[in-house]
């Protein structure tokens, strides 16, 4: 029999890179084709979010070889002409699981939980095991400088084994990683796939893709101007718990409960706050630290139950509708018909998010198939766990038949169509930390089908339209025929010219036309 | 513009505690209904966990009640009968994530991560804040220890506020949880529904539960020893991946390359580890921190070429085929017909799995029905994500037909069925932290289909006895009517007595359906 001491031995710190590297199907490395992808998308989205926070229009070359003497091994190359990364940050930021800059601000972004690119150095150094390569220069600096790393994963630290300066090696600013790693590349989706869907979701970024067969892509802008930067917002009273209620008063700055909610909260006004302490029966003069467990209670639901304007919305970054539709037109140049809607920003959990739809139809889309679904959060496509979490959820929970469209009930709609969703907000609760889907709160999936039945409607007059027009031609084509014989036959009957006949047949069916057009 | 300096200031290490505060989802406190489940749930498997260790029959006593004044806060305490744990080691297992016995050990058990239990105080400090409490006494101590402690989420550090010695509130040795959380109570299904199944795995367990609306249901022992503890094994070298041999190389205790084979693996003699050194070039003497890259993928290559025996599998403990249908026999008592089925031991990544199946068939299980199934890994029931992951993957992919069970293909198969899977393993792939599936590694789930295929061909087998007992009954019925007629004719014509001519047909008729018994 093992004894308490002998058990409480055995009992150890488990750092979070050594609990990824046993887990890394939970950062979604669970086989080689996908792993290739989630280095490339790490690598991207990180280059996308520092291209725009600084302000700068993105150019991104993505490179992809195979080894020539390990053929399951891939170089990833990702080059951007970002702000790069200050010297002393470059360790932790590649080389340590759980940093970064966004996590613990509300503000849209692609990363947001500091462990997308630190997880490609642990993958790539987990199956090639070579140190990752980081080339950076900032605006300030004279020369690139080059840094070679691993992470310590028994620490969660990076291991920087190697600086150098090297020349001119980026030219103005920017950064460029390099990864091996052990892959599996597949033509047909992927990331050819991502890019694609990235270029769409990011129309005013140029991505040049070399591939592993040494052929080349580019998408270009389809605009030529970043979106409005969303803004950093506080948290919202209705979306906080007690928990964090209670760390907040403990670290705030402020001196008093009536400066503690108008600094530390976003729509809380001095007159929100004055009456929040009058509900709660609190001094508002009183020291955030200072307040006892019951009257934070009572701060809680106060500040739950009070009448407050919804957060603002600033902090998010939509698409829009006209780049939506820019956009959708040139990747299915082919499609007849484009609808696409923004929303209205609107708030779960405290938390701000938006949904945009848009869909393109007809032309030369399969008929006979599933429509294809193109999923986005925070500009990001999703490629993985297509009928997994709210996208999907709402997809299949729209009665797809009220709008002309083919479907067995529950399932993915049929006919030709490509439907774009995308969700931002501040905070996308994803269903892993592979972030494939996002989780199917109550709030967001009926938020997204307001969304697609908006557009559906939209559709759904479309077609409406197209059969009406179908219908009046079919019934001219009628007429027409049944009009010559007729023709031929009163003429013969009456004795009139039977091209005058004809002519008043033609003017009876452009009349009838016009008219079917507009009653009907 | 903001620059790359601006942009490096804000750069931060994120707490684990933290992420997982803002992620809470991915623990499974995505609900309130299944928040107050996953704090039972993980209060429970770590006492099993403990006893069992400890080699002790688990007594666990679980009881949830509402609070008085706040409908929606409940009380949760679980006590076990394990060993306790040591008062320097409360802090960190129950207030800091990522600490544990079992992350570092290949051995099978509940936890694995070294975050369930801490999860459940993190949201109950979330939700209601206040301290959990933790009572224990090891059996070298005289007097019960309590313990208030919280966690403190910025450093993922437990924050100990108070500890007491409170006389002989548990007796021997053992451990008692308390805890107070926002949740919703469910009669159906939730936590009655998990200790009935993990009372059904873990049979030599008794567990008494006491629901909120003041009830109690004892769960008793249907075994009376525990299983033979699973031993701890070592990495096999088929699984392991070169960034973790790297480390191994790095830290290990050995002065050769042989010794290094030997000792640090499982089915690695000395004959094995020459012949992996000569395959690999290497000098078996060398010292293993001094290989470089190419000799380390040498080395590598070789040990997953050559020739070893799978690894030992008494680390696994399954529930086991007597065991399971005792189980069910005991928890089904209506069904009319049950099987079990424990396959032999294999592996995925190098590590040891076995699966086990169970069926419970007929009597007055509903037969319009969905089956049910009742999901385990390592003896722990997945309550949630039902349809998600490798167990589900292979029913859904089984071809019930063809055992007479009714299916629309890829469905979950219809009749009056209770379908057990447990898979055991040193470490079983997760979906998420929250545990709630089993990801679909394609060797899992091929394992799962055999063993659900070797049951169902047994009951197949039952089924088509049973089905011919039915057609003889149902001729036997046919042949009686006609007889008494035949008879009274035959006994007109020949003038012979009726009743002898009846008594003939009778012996004809048993005398055909004995021989329809064997030859048909």
């Amino acid at each position: 029999m093992i004894t308490a001491e002998e058990l409480s031995k055995m009992q150890k710190e488990i750092s979070v890179s050594e609990f990824f590297e046993k887990n890394k199907h939970l950062l979604g490395f669970d086989n080689k084709t996908k792993a290739l992808l989630m280095v490339v998308k790490e690598a991207v989205d990180n280059s996308l979010d520092a291209c725009e926070e600084a302000g700068i229009l993105p150019n991104i070359k993505v490179s992809v070889s195979q080894d020539k003497e390990r053929k399951d091994v891939y170089k990833v190359v990702v080059e951007d002409n970002g702000p790069g990364v200050l010297e002393d940050q470059v360790g932790k930021v590649f080389g340590k699981l759980l940093y970064g800059s966004k996590f613990y601000r509300l503000r849209q972004s692609r990363g947001q939980q500091g462990i997308g690119i630190s997880a490609a150095v642990l993958y790539a150094q987990l199956t090639v095991g070579e140190p990752v390569t980081i080339y950076t220069k900032t605006a300030n600096q004279k020369l690139t400088k080059k840094f070679k790393l691993y992470i310590d994963t028994s620490k969660n630290e990076p291991d920087i084994i190697d600086i150098k300066e090297v020349g001119n090696k980026i030219k103005d600013h920017g950064l460029i990683i390099e990864l091996k790693l052990i892959g599996r590349y597949k033509k047909s989706k992927g990331i050819i796939d991502y890019l694609r869907q990235t270029s769409i979701s990011n129309p005013y970024a140029k991505i040049i893709y070399h591939d592993p067969d040494g052929k080349s892509i580019t998408f270009p802008r389809s605009v030529d101007h970043l979106p409005k930067p969303p803004k950093e917002m506080k948290p919202h009273p209705y979306g906080i718990e007690f928990g964090i209620l209670i760390k907040m008063l403990k670290y705030t700055k402020a001196k008093s409960l009536q400066s503690f909610l108008t600094n530390d909260f976003s729509s809380v006004g001095s007159v929100s706050a004055k009456e929040i302490c009058k509900i709660s029966k609190l001094d508002k003069s009183k020291k955030p630290n200072e307040l006892e467990r019951k009257e934070i209670e009572r701060l809680l639901n106060a500040m739950q139950n009070v009448r407050l304007q919804r957060p603002s919305t600033d902090c998010l970054s939509p698409i829009g509708e006209k780049e939506l539709e820019k956009s959708l037109r040139k990747k299915f140049q082919d499609a007849e018909f484009f609808v696409t809607v923004t929303r209205a920003p609107t708030v779960y959990r405290g938390n701000p998010f938006q949904i945009e739809v848009g869909i393109a139809y007809g032309g030369n889309l399969p008929k006979d198939k599933q429509i294809k679904i193109i999923r986005f959060a925070n500009r990001v496509p999703l490629i993985y766990q297509q009928t997994a979490g709210a996208i999907s959820e709402a997809i299949m929970g729209t009665s797809w038949k009220r709008y002309g469209i083919q479907q067995s009930s529950g399932s993915i709609p049929i006919g030709p169509m490509v439907l774009v969703v995308h969700m931002c907000s501040v905070w996308v609760p994803f269903i892993s930390e592979g972030k494939e889907a996002i989780a199917p709160y109550p709030d967001i999936v009926k938020e997204i089908k307001l969304a697609i039945q908006d557009a559906a409607r939209k559709l759904s007059r479309y077609l409406s339209g197209k059969r009406k027009v179908g219908e009046i031609k079919r019934k001219i084509k009628i007429f027409e025929k049944y009009a010559i014989e007729s023709s031929d036959a009163i003429s013969k009957l009456t004795g009139v010219d039977k091209r005058k006949i004809e002519k008043l047949f033609e003017q009876l069916i452009n009349k009838k036309m016009k008219s079917g057009d507009n009653n009907e």
